[in-house]
């Protein structure tokens, strides 16, 4: 290929080179993640690239601490030993997921390894924007500091939230369950954190969705819907092993499907939608009526407490709680019909609350799936629990930093030595 | 490349030099269909290809009566005059749309001029899926001859069916409307047709939406729903310019939203289903009670008759016709906004009848669609009537061949020269 790229002309050599050159950072990188630490030569056999290509993207990557030289021998599919290249564990990213009632916060190496998770109660309800920004700037500064503290130096951040997001311009357009219309997330943090640092904003079940198809309960399969389970329903959809994005970024959002013309109202004013059915809110509304959602608690409770309470009273046979499962169970099968008819997902993943309690929901949810989605597309689709509970969306949030890097590894600053300045 | 390409060792070196040719030929073709008649010259000044390998390419192209010189001298990109290379007017493909009511038809050469389209009425009610079969087959004979007597070679046939779609098997695994279960289309065209044509199978609204996207009124909008506007109302998604097909390839089941629980049986066998409150039966039913659909009628009335009609009592201010289009264009809304809420599309394009009427049925439902989707999404999206009226899935069955043969062109058998025993 490169004797036809000569005869293009040489003006556009330059670009084409440095195109190539990026192109092949990404290669190595993606080789390197896929199949953990490799040799030169195994990344040269794999790529298609020449090994002296492979040792200057190496230093490339190197001198960026993008990787480094694990020192084990590791023999490559080429047969010749030679000392391993692996993605850097002195390198990584935090997600935080901001919702209604918590904060969850997840820091990884470039390696996928966890270095920091944790999840506080937080209460978003109260309305005010600014003072839920400060919190968040506050979480994310000590977060940040935490991984640095850990020998983790932090290339980005992206925060998830629940609602209606322009990724492109960093901005929530309108998060209904925290009262936030244009809010500029990103902007607003940039502010407060190192001038160098990647950041990000992104819809709370798009994260959660890349972080279950990149290692959770779905890995490996292509076609998958995530369900927040939180006081808000909200749906990531991977088809295809793509990411469903739509014209605005907002794809997906199964929790205001009109289900109930006589029902409550909704966060987003409509009547009847779909989360009044499955969302936290209702199933503590029925099954503890005396616990329900409280706007002038401080500190509201965390939410898995809340579930951890629903499950006790189930198994001690408390009838409303029963009742409450049996009918949100019935609820969340009838949301799956249509994503099943929408989307022809081979799995939807339950998350949040949902997989808590996916024991005592999923029996009745996969009922009604295969009693209301269209034949035989339902029998090959199945409800599955989550293993990341409330922290999905924060795992994905580090994820897609990593992803980023590996898909344009010169578009990140070099990271400073390990040092909280960076943070 | 090919540098670094040979270092990876000679054993695979010929299927790599195999694999890249076949992508130039693609790149090659590509270029011609987006940009019309070029010049070697232009293709390799675009392509980035050296002109001797453009030249082989195109050498091959036409020896496969893919392309052919045009004669012209066109001056290209690199502004050298020279014969201009275009795809070949003589070589062509035919789709047709079975449909409850309607065979249309659609045969094309490979530049996408229009060379055969028809509509016939015919009645797939009555249950008899072979004799159904039979008709098919006769309908697919004489369209592949009509399109060889015009002069074009036809190379590949795609059939569009209301219903679930298996497309790698060639089998239609359920079209409520027609009473199929499992019918292995593919094999059952090919026993009777020219051995050496392509044959294919997918869902309707698939097709219309892939037409729509190449050339119709949402051309140019990578974010789209196509609506079919028949007695069944089935969905094809495209989002990031791309076709959505899910696990199986059946997502954009969209007639079969449950949206009335006290509603009328659908043809799925559920309860209320929104192709009960929007579909031609019922609008029809509505509309012109006395002329309902009725299975033993034969030959049944064109479609494009009944809507006819409706018009007619619409422009003579008929009570029962004025009221079922405003019913109709409500529901319109409330489905739309589903839409909207899960795919986030840019456009919803009104096919079939609802293009008929589009004067009548947009006003109601655009203004449903603002009420009920979450907020900004909706006002962005529009709703938009076909001007391929009740052809464009038969349109997009020919294109998804002509698609095909580019991403592919040495997967299809040499053409034989121009005459009936092709066909």
């Amino acid at each position: 290929m490169s004797k036809d790229r000569a005869g293009a002309g040489s003006a556009t050599e330059p670009t084409d080179q440095l195109a190539m050159r990026r192109a092949n950072l990404t290669r190595a990188l993606r080789y390197i993640r896929a199949n953990g630490p490799r040799s030169r030569a195994a990344i040269a056999a794999a790529t298609g690239l020449h090994k002296t290509t492979v040792s200057s993207l190496v230093d490339e990557l190197s001198a960026r601490r993008l990787v480094r030289d694990t020192g084990l021998e590791y023999s490559g599919a080429a047969g010749r030993p030679g000392r391993g290249v692996a993605l850097s564990p002195d390198v990584g990213a935090v997600g935080i997921e901001i919702n209604v009632d918590y904060v969850a916060v997840h820091g990884s190496d470039l390696t996928g390894r966890t270095v920091i998770q944790k999840r506080v109660g937080f209460n978003a309800m109260r309305g005010d924007v600014e003072r839920c920004l400060d919190d968040l700037t506050a979480v994310a500064r000590r977060s940040l500091t935490a991984l640095a503290r850990r020998g983790v130096t932090p290339i980005g951040l992206t925060v998830g939230v629940p609602g209606l997001v322009d990724t492109a311009r960093g901005v929530v357009v309108l998060a209904p369950n925290l009262g936030w219309h244009d809010v500029p997330v990103v902007a607003r943090l940039a502010r407060s954190l190192a001038p160098d640092l990647w950041i990000g904003v992104d819809n709370d079940a798009n994260l959660a969705a890349l972080a279950e198809h990149a290692g959770g309960v779905a890995a490996g399969t292509d076609d998958l819907v995530y369900l927040t389970g939180e006081v808000g329903v909200g749906g990531g959809v991977i088809l295809g092993g793509r990411l469903l994005r739509g014209a605005d970024g907002f794809s997906g959002e199964i929790g205001h499907l009109p289900v109930d013309p006589g029902g409550a109202r909704c966060g987003c004013g409509q009547v009847g939608c779909w989360e009044t059915k499955v969302g936290l809110a209702e199933l503590v509304r029925r099954a503890t009526p005396d616990a329900a959602y409280d706007l002038d608690q401080d500190p509201v409770p965390d939410p898995e407490e809340r579930v951890r309470e629903v499950a006790r009273r189930i198994a001690a046979g408390d009838r409303a709680s029963l009742a409450a499962v049996a009918e949100i169970g019935r609820w969340l099968g009838h949301g799956g019909a249509v994503l099943v008819n929408l989307f022809n997902p081979r799995v939807i993943v339950l998350g949040g609350y949902f997989a808590e309690l996916a024991d005592h929901l999923i029996p009745a949810a996969q009922a009604g799936l295969a009693g209301l989605a269209v034949a035989s597309t339902a029998r090959r689709c199945h409800f599955v629990a989550s293993h990341f509970g409330f922290t999905a969306a924060a795992r994905g949030g580090a994820g897609v930093v990593v992803d980023r890097m590996i898909e344009d590894p010169t578009g990140f600053p070099l990271p400073r030595p390990r040092t909280l300045a960076a943070v």
